[in-house]
């Protein structure tokens, strides 16, 4: 029955046959460790292409190695963090930002996923003040948590006021390709060109095996990250197998293709449930998870057919997420029984 | 010019085509994310069939992680660790320890890369004392970082001081199944049955794509690993692939042939270097690695041909380590070309 | 024109002439250090007639140390603690306890510097979930930061939250003579009784030069904490001259006499205020604070006579705090001010 | 029997009267806290006409406190430090340092307590290899704990491999008092304008209640001081009365009349000791201390006149200290009663 969790997360799906093609075809002989090899220079390079040449590119082993070495080189640890009471880095990190960085997370409510200008800057204050965590970091994640997307102008917003107060915005990027889809624009424009400094770029729920990136866009941040990222444990010696999965990612756009189905079944998904008057879709679907709320005698009997997870026991509100292997079949199986349990 | 690098590291090998095909075979449909799969249970289960049903088994990313997820439960941050000065904890995994422990490691000098009942005992003290660290686990390396291996009536000698200063005893085995092929033992005689409590148990170095295990022989160690495993950004999301490639290493002896292969054709290239007066064979060739002194001028000339690491510039010692992969052929090179320069 | 500071801070006090007194008297001849002196066991004897025999004593130098520590026995660094978003520990202490324990902290919003149980309660999620920090210790303040005070009531509804979800129950008791005096209470009604697990018994704002005391009321909680304090640099060597200190203050109950002093010379203020239309007393005078919302144009004028904090810049209101030296005629000669600047 | 603990510790002794004199000339009226006061103006110019104007002059609670401090401005946490391995910060801070710092200690046997430039650098190993700690600091205690003086030239050519290496140079001087009575030197001498970055000048061991001084001699160290004192629960409230402290010490010469003082005590000590053959000196007595070996059965009989501490229980080596209040009597009282019992 493993038809039954495709909705419950991205990070159940397997490996993408093109990556793990990659994988097969990087293990030959021997090759450098911990980077020194030929298919990290390669990734590297694609990760350029994409994001100017100045990108510093650090591969780490997951997403909250990747946030949390990122934010290490914009901090020192009386610095605190604003970003969204939903954020990854918060509620699902367990305290690794807080025990790796001694920071403090200064969190903001959220209807949308996302945080606004107004109130990040109300967050923003007695500085100077040794007492008072000073702020020195905005992270937002992209796509959010509910799976919305920040617009260009949005992330632009953000940094102006990132650079008037003198902090960094950091970006977790987890689901990025879903958010470049969803805005249809080329990565830089919603990165580095809008005001990121750093971003977290993820591989894991897009189809790789292991494996994230760490993309610096100021080299003069980055001097230190190498003993940083060896001092956090997320250091790989057979480097090679992370690159590789990454250059088979950037290359002929996989990325995209993933993405864009991922978040075109996502979009059918909610055509789907738009239907039932009983179901509310409690979110914008703007990529690859669609938030809604459901009747609580429907939940169980629908997780028995095809599991997700409840996001609010209070409001059941269902958390669906679609991956790059999610079929239209696994949609129109979800949305049937949906429809045998209404009515 | 892959040939080169043959001697330079067990780390530049690549995955063992056994290793890769359980990969392959892992990435069928969805499968719970973080260990809720069934490749997972497995895996436990293997683990238990070698060490013991009271085994726990948690898996993370790389030897570092291992080693200092394993310290973790053992240790308060007021503590030390007492090891070998050589030991990978304390020369090789940047200040990993200090930083997620907060504790000291209080280092021991070595020849042949153990320490020993009388030196860990003279690291004992003050007891009691608030000003000083508190000495409470011994760690060992199996093999040690000069490839060599302790008797499974050392590692006892060891437990007993451990359990006389009430210490536990962790054991670093990045290389264990090396060390098992070498003493021709199972696993627990020399791990939880000679004393020890925490065990990394090495797959990287040994033919897998990435992945460690730390086993818990007592499981009341391990209630709260899961937690800080987490919050030691440790914790793989599409666990089922880690949990896989233990499954090949554990099933039909695939961890025994891999060592057994490695040691012996180190076993093969130390007799090979033995027929030349102007190598000096510097530690006992217990395992996979050999150790010797070359003459400095000549140390370059065979780099050329086929890389290897200078381990000690003052006294010209280099080592060369012998991997799954490495072929007779490869040994036979090494010495012919040391042949030629030396004549 | 020392006068003019009365109003801005308790710290801003000198030492009260018993406690200057008790100093020059423990100042002879040599004493063991660390604590291992007469006046060291007489002032944890007192404490324990106050607490209860149970209760374990340990000296810190200033607030922020006493609750850290006080905080560091009852969690693990992938824990939170639940607070209010004005606590101490939140937004006076830099990141100390994030840097020292690792821990989130979880905030509560309040309008009276309290937290209450259903709030408390809505924290404490996803218990035994890897990915999220586990929720462990309750922690008040008493008096708040607004110089209101918990009934004996109140702090029992918050043991039995903590209780019923097997947290622990935190005090921060700075200022913990002015609530008992308030309260008319023993200390032991409302902390060890109520059932409140460790207390930061504060010194330095009830008249003495330096000094906290970390009180913890089950024993078995505190084997760890010299080794604790020694390491958060917490431990003072001539530590007789803060014990001498605690002794003046619990002796004769001087403790009770300048928190008495306090509090009636803050409900004097705010008496005085009261009768000022344009001034708006905004929290409860329960002890030595007053909090009100002051004409924007009018504090400038008025901080040029007796200087106070704006504690909120938007909404013009200010915090006044009385102290063990606060005279009468400080307030009389602030209420005349402010009546001359008025009309 | 109070005269029987005279040379266990300089901590044992009280506080001089001309420093209890200036706490209680302090306690008049509110000052500013945490250092906005009118002491710690004088004090900081106080400092700055003994080290020059460039000095950044920041106060602690301990010893400890002042030397982590100290240290975290010049270190990132992969960075390790250089020191004797009878460092106090190795060997009687707990695990302050790691646990704040996250660095590691790289200790050097020592016979004198001094490190010497030959050892130091062999301590400099893999610069730029981020598999291992990078030595950042190395740091001397000046007197040592062997209580021997390094001088203007050994301080100068460490400082120089300092330099050469691109390193910074710490000084414990928690008794640099004694150090610079012993050398007839000014302070700035063997410190500043010596090579010397970052100082912690200390106060307890030579006649305050509390109180230790940071010293950074290049301002450009120290702008994140004041935020890393806080978190680390070091800055004080009422700082007026650490300030008022070292006004005293630091005028009229008082520092080295102090240290004068004791140092001439060790001196008599050391030679009254050197009349019984049986009675080694075992280290230099540059200062404040003497180290001896004493025959084991007659330890005990001469701590029951006169406690003091076996610093080495195989060797029966003794530590025996002086301070600003031992007295001549106190000597001949210890000598006598050797004699005594050695005939």
């Amino acid at each position: 029955m493993l038809v039954n969790k495709t909705f419950a997360s991205d990070n159940y799906a397997g490996v993408h046959p093109e990556i793990m093609d990659a994988l097969i075809k990087a293990n030959v002989g021997h090759e450098g460790s911990y980077g020194n090899d030929s298919h990290t220079k390669t990734a590297i390079a694609n990760f350029r292409k994409h994001f100017g040449e100045n990108t510093e590119v650090f591969f780490a082993y997951n997403g909250t190695g990747a946030n949390v070495l990122g934010l290490s080189i914009l901090t020192q640890s009386y610095n605190s963090i604003i970003c969204s009471e939903l954020a990854h880095i918060n509620v699902d990190e367990s305290t690794a930002p807080e025990k790796f960085l001694g920071c403090k997370l200064l969190t903001i409510p959220t209807q949308d996923g996302k945080i606004y200008p107004d109130a990040i800057e109300d967050r923003i204050i007695r500085v100077g003040d040794q007492h008072h965590p000073q702020a020195k970091v905005i992270s937002i994640s992209q796509t959010t948590e509910y799976a919305t997307v920040y617009s260009v102008k949005e992330v632009k917003a953000i940094a102006s006021v990132a650079k008037k107060h003198n902090l960094y915005l950091h970006m977790d990027g987890s689901r990025i390709s879903n958010a470049a889809v969803s805005l249809n624009k080329s990565f830089r424009e919603f990165t580095v060109d809008a005001g990121v400094d750093v971003l977290s770029f993820g591989g894991t729920k897009n189809g790789l095996m292991f494996g994230e990136a760490v993309l610096v866009f100021n080299p003069a941040l980055a001097t230190a990250f190498p003993y940083i990222r060896k001092q956090a444990m997320q250091l790989h010696s057979k480097m090679r197998f992370i690159s590789a999965q990454f250059n088979a990612l950037l290359t002929h756009d996989l990325w995209s293709k993933n993405a864009h189905h991922a978040n075109q079944l996502a979009s059918r998904l909610a055509n789907g449930l738009r239907q039932f008057p009983a179901i509310k879709i409690t979110r914008p679907v703007d990529a690859n998870g669609v938030f809604a709320t459901i009747p609580p005698s429907v939940i169980p009997k629908l997780q028995d057919h095809s599991f997700f997870y409840v996001w609010n026991d209070k409001t059941h509100e269902v958390r669906l997420m679609c991956s790059w292997d999610t079929s239209e079949k696994d949609v129109d199986f979800f949305i049937s029984k949906l429809d045998d349990i209404l009515y």
